[in-house]
């Protein structure tokens, strides 16, 4: 199995609700140090998993539409509590759909799965992985 | 596949038996730099894999029982090898232990795999993965 | 010259006024990696620039009036940009008031500088440095 | 599942052939940051995965045959794109051929896997795994 | 004093002349991951050292004028050791000229000093600092 | 200014005497990774700060006479705390007779200063700097 991954970076307020979070029920906010790993069985023609350029250009615009912003206010994440692992989940399913509209190229129609690591500071991280 | 990693650290004196370890065999020390990761199929009612405050103190008891130690003089390690991935063994068996105690929480529950990694230096790290 | 270094997080959200900062005039977050720096030219009766044990603690303290808020209603920053630079020398100070006010230790005294570095992101990152 | 990891690293130029690789297609170079993964469902008898010596000094042969040079003029590469998960791959395969000519030493045959990852910058590197 | 740092990277191919080389007379390659550190007494009116993005973008700028190239083509290096000591000079000084003509913006005038490092790998980097 | 720096580690065990060091007083280890940086005015012949080869493997040496040992037993140590900042000095003292001793070449004539860093975990580190 071979992945290539690719890193980049977006910062975000938010609060979270239920007893759960503590302090972190307050409007606070967070860098997420992004991590995009696609994985595939076989190289492509090229000998790639797929084209790096792409890869992080793809991932520069699914972070660009939550960026400097404050979740809580953005609809679609009206009463959904915005977790690191929440949004690893949200980074890869968008970034699924970009490969299965072709943006990533028709090579990425061979990758078998996207894993998204969210690192939220030097001692917490989380993850998803799904199939594509 | 969702989960979620906290870091740590922990700082032993110990020694090994058997020519394979070399000047290892003589009484020295390490700091072992401890990730434990979660792993959990779906999310909680909270949208998370764990509470993260409760992760980061079991991990921290856990390892309040190594720190500062000559793990030679450990009685529960006596005539054992603690090497690294021992260790890291040692370490998701007791988080295993507190998730099933209900240490961690009712969603705890949940959970499916603790993977346990120990970076030893900036070139060497062991890890060790069980179910839950 | 000798100095130890310790490390902890803070999570903020805030915003900036000014057209420099372009979209993160809008409100945003961000996880600050915080280390601390504590210079002096003789290590003290114990061997060391200064007890790690409080120099974290502190640290700590210090942090923890900032974690998890919205620095735009902190009434202390009203009118001022929070920026990483800004924030680095509001952390730098208030360790130096913490240092002179006696809760460092007696050795504390012999401290010559306070550098603190904030690192906003994986590629990004602001110091300030003071004397003593 | 446990594993344990090295990490070593090669500096090499080289160019690549096709479209997708823009200005890579020019000559240029890389250093690679090398991390090799062994993984094993059980330890030996001396309670590790391999002798981490062995597995240092073996992965420096490996990465030897190809440090400081361009392998645009090594024959073993004619013609083909040496990306970064093509390279990973070379290394894991030139990795388990050690293992199974016994350099890894006797308790290597108990190893079931080898995962090979190549950081080419802050932000991005390519991984490689295979079974033993 | 205050400081930002942004980091970049750059990747060539490039050969040294010289006994104490070694095998590093041979053509290879590296990645270079770039931080370039401005320093200034006081902050500007906007709170800042100096606007992250110009800095950033500059270093882009700079760094683009050497990536995927082979340093011993480039007329500019003719008969010169392009080490990383080398490089960090050559980077800080266009860096320099780029802020003495504005392009950092009128708040740049007021930085004193800019260091640059290049991370040549994970165990060896070098730094160049000069005076604005 | 230039520098040059260099990585390696070493393995230790010590105690520490006195009421500060808490439960650090008992036998326990550390992970030190040692970065030793070698600074100069201007370059020498071959356009570098020192022989990256012989700085490497002078760390080595240095490293060696220490590691994977109890430093409560070696003599030159007896009585004293073998604190993080000590050992970053006493590396830097052995470096600086190895330069006077021409050991790192005619070149290493030309540094000016030395300064070690003694990364002690993922949260701490210490640091000396001395003139040569």
């Amino acid at each position: 199995m071979f992945s290539i991954t690719v890193r980049d970076h977006v910062m975000v307020a938010h609060s979270f609700r239920g007893e759960v979070f503590g302090p972190a029920q307050r409007l606070h906010g967070a860098t997420f140090v992004v991590d995009a790993r696609f994985k595939r069985t076989d190289l492509d023609a090229d000998n790639i998993v797929v084209d790096i350029g792409l890869a992080t250009s793809e991932l520069g615009t699914v972070l660009a539409a939550l960026n400097y912003r404050n979740l809580d206010e953005v609809p679609e994440f009206e009463g959904v509590n915005t977790s690191t692992e929440f949004l690893a989940k949200h980074i890869a399913d968008r970034l699924a759909e970009r490969v299965h509209a072709g943006a990533l190229g028709e090579g990425a129609k061979g990758l078998s799965a996207i894993e998204v690591t969210l690192h939220e500071s030097h001692v917490a991280w989380a993850s998803y992985e799904r199939a594509l």
